[in-house]
């Protein structure tokens, strides 16, 4: 079933989830760097350095919910790399990369939205940005899930076919939820926020455990 | 006494550790960001750049406190994850982000600290807010100890019920000394921060051997 | 055929591995902090928010470029150390660290290029800096595998040497487009640009498979 | 010859040097980010963004001096990990962790080094601080040695004591210059620059192979 190809030979995953591993981790962490020092000048307008760090409870809101969002992207791909694909090759490490490029992408919006989600001027624009950030992940990931299940290229060949439609169903499903939040973000920003944030509730839901087939099962049971 | 649920299966925590290393790297390293480097047109009020690079000091001090707190949890981390904690799944995960979203956010209560702390007008925020960024790891990696450990949930069967029970009784314990500080850090924030700084010197006691049940210390004596 | 040096023993290569995947996911999600997030006082004169947000399309633009650089000089390296190199000393690892300085510089002419390009005035200084930061890790690579490759010093002594020369060519080619991108740059900027597209996706081609010296190819089919 | 203590069990070196990789991966990176992207109202005072470019050559140099420094510091603390140094405990975590303290520092007086080395008002001071900077994680470095090597606490016991005292006794020389260094500078920076850079080119010399004890080598070659 992994079929070979001269130009672009199949590779443990190992070195691939290490650099993604660190990725996250940096992406994850660098969100903190959003949630601005104050500068002594500025302290006068907000009422003291109290009244500054109670103001800013945006930016702690942003930073938790990108924070939580980082984090089950990457559980997620966690899971996936531990039940489902078992190999890579050059093409699926650019669609990885492809993938990172809009996670790291995610502390930007976040800052965006954490500065300017109080602005009656900017909110909409700030928010538009958010859920446009929170999609491209999904949008990625569905990509090389796509890329990855077609003829079981890098799947565990045990895996039952309709578990692995179920899960693109689901990539796809995840897709329309954003969706909506970008398009309502334009009149109605805070009803999009609820709806990202109704959608990073629904991720916590742990994926569900792989269905193999019944050849595969059987051994697996012998 | 591992139980198993479908949707919540046990995994391996070589991944998790590998990730909770890379954020707390991330976290100890970004300290020095917050440790400003001087714009010319500043040097003059400072006296230069010696005197500037003198008068900082609460700036320093900060960073060596903020990188010995982040190290220890490191630290500690590291042991429970030797000795205690032998699997992990979907919920711990969700637990273990929990916790590396209040160690990430030390580097911005550092930066507070240092930056106020000299400052009589802002001193007592300064400081309450780095006693809060200062208990907020101990309450969530307690949450992850409580749920880890209820049943054996995650924890190597052979240690004994008392010494995870002395465990929990020790974070919780863990708990006091900080939350006097907050309370304290309204009038006597110099008060608070001499209760952090000797709860730190208490981390640096190495932690105990575990016991194990007397079955398990028979099959590891023989 | 690997040969020892009492003072330059031979080493695995895996933790220079880790070190270099570290290094690289730090210098690509760094990337990210050279889009700008705006200052309020700032998005006047953009017209908003929305329009800050679209004017800094050369941002975006400079960050998805540089980190398909980054991520296929990573994927490069992975699959040398996957099926060429096989061990290190203590000189290689110095090359590797040159290797490495280059690619941390490329957030610093990225962010120059993003914030500059489409300023007629410094556009050329822009695109040469760019050029510049692009061509010196093929520079340095080039050094390290010239080293590496000289009389199999770490090489996989099965590999052809016809296919290590073939390799060498290679990456001696590969100077030859940033060279001219270079050299045009002072005074077609553009040209210059649109070679390094070019170059870009020409490196998304994948690695040709290594050939085996005869005996070794008989090993393996064995 | 490994002694135990109940309170300071033997650990593994892998988390260990997992955790410091990752420190040191991302103090040598964070170094890029003291390259300052100009301003476009600062330009016009450089003469464009050319002049700008080439007139802040210190901060280049401060950056290639930094990287070789950190760099070197990782490959040497590689090859102890490799050779001499087999196991950890508590307080060792600790010593290195103190180490790595004086590691992230290193990018702040870079910063200082690369700001202000071209300007006589300030030049002793930077030079006096980037000195200081250097020295430090020659010192943790050292006494983290004199605490592993005592009594072979956490030492391969087949290396030969002469050897464990050679390796000592090179440490606290290479202290020797770095002092000398911050005292000049005071009066005569340049001088202290190329004491250290002198220093730096010494640290490129690679390290000898280990002597072991004669029973060891004799094992080792049976």
């Amino acid at each position: 079933m992994l079929k070979m190809n001269p130009r672009n030979p199949l590779l443990k995953t190992d070195r691939l989830e290490m650099f993604t591993d660190g990725v996250f981790a940096i992406a994850i962490t660098l969100l903190i760097l959003e949630v601005k020092i104050p500068k002594h000048a500025e302290l006068e307008a907000y009422g003291g350095l109290a009244g500054y760090l109670l103001k800013i409870w945006p930016a702690y809101l942003s930073y938790v919910v990108s924070f939580i969002v980082i984090g089950i992207y990457w559980s997620n791909l966690h899971w996936l790399f531990s039940f489902v694909i078992i190999r890579t090759n050059h093409v699926f490490n650019l669609l990885c990369l492809l993938f990172l490029m809009t996670i790291a992408f995610i502390p930007f919006t976040t800052a965006i939205l954490g500065d300017y989600v109080l602005d009656p001027h900017y909110r909409n624009a700030a928010v538009t940005a958010y859920c446009i950030g929170f999609i491209l992940p999904i949008l990625t990931s569905y990509l090389g899930a796509l890329y990855a299940f077609h003829q079981y290229r890098l799947v565990d060949p045990r895996i039952s076919k309709n578990f692995l439609k179920k899960l693109l169903m689901q990539f796809f499903v995840s897709l329309i939820m954003p969706l909506i939040a970008i398009g309502l973000s334009f009149r109605y920003p805070w009803v999009s926020l609820g709806i990202v944030l109704v959608n990073v509730l629904l991720f916590l839901i742990p994926p569900e455990k792989p269905v193999y087939t019944e050849t595969a099962t059987a051994s697996v049971t012998a």
